[in-house]
């Protein structure tokens, strides 16, 4: 998507922090069946529109959203890879203590074997 | 883990509420590595003890670590299933916003070639 804006610093902590309000989860729902305009996304939600685009903006700072204007209307659009950097993240540490516990528990194993061998 | 006290909300809101932290964060890093004492995670952070233990306090309210009691010591641990939802979350919307972009581009494949079959 080369003409949507991307001011993003696509930081592992901007994109959780992003996370952590249910507005911008619920924006990243609704784009998630597509691109939409700003107004349409707001619609749901009984916010000004000011707040709701700083919303927006914080979103798009994290790298989790894209936009590019089309005459009048700002269409928003999802990063999946920004997306995609977060469950990285989180798959990462989960894989080294699932990985330390398989370890463990084959270690634990032969012990047993050993012991019974004996 | 049957031991381990889970007094968890467990929910998406509360899972990256406390992934919006780096000290947070940063102990998820640390466990991945294994359980560990609640003094021995603490050392390498410049904190008071009261904040750093209310910072478990988050984590363990979203479900993401558990702990147990053992003696004086409070040894905490990684809850992978926790890390897993919040990645299943952000997956869910990735695959939908991909599928949604696969079918446009198949769609735009099957116009050129009806175009170029006129």
């Amino acid at each position: 998507m080369p003409n949507y804006n991307r001011s993003s610093d696509g930081t592992i902590e901007s994109a959780f922090v992003a996370l952590s309000d249910p507005t911008r989860r619920a924006v990243i729902q609704a784009l998630s069946g597509g691109p939409a305009s700003v107004s349409e996304l707001a619609g749901p939600f009984a916010m000004a529109l000011p707040s709701f685009t700083q919303h927006l903006g914080v979103l798009e700072s994290a790298g989790l959203i894209v936009s590019k204007k089309k005459g009048r209307t700002r269409i928003c659009a999802l990063n999946p890879q920004a997306l995609q950097n977060a469950e990285a993240w989180l798959a990462a540490h989960r894989r080294q203590w699932e990985e330390r516990f398989d370890r463990m528990q084959a270690h634990l194993e032969n012990v047993t074997k050993d012991n019974s061998n004996e």
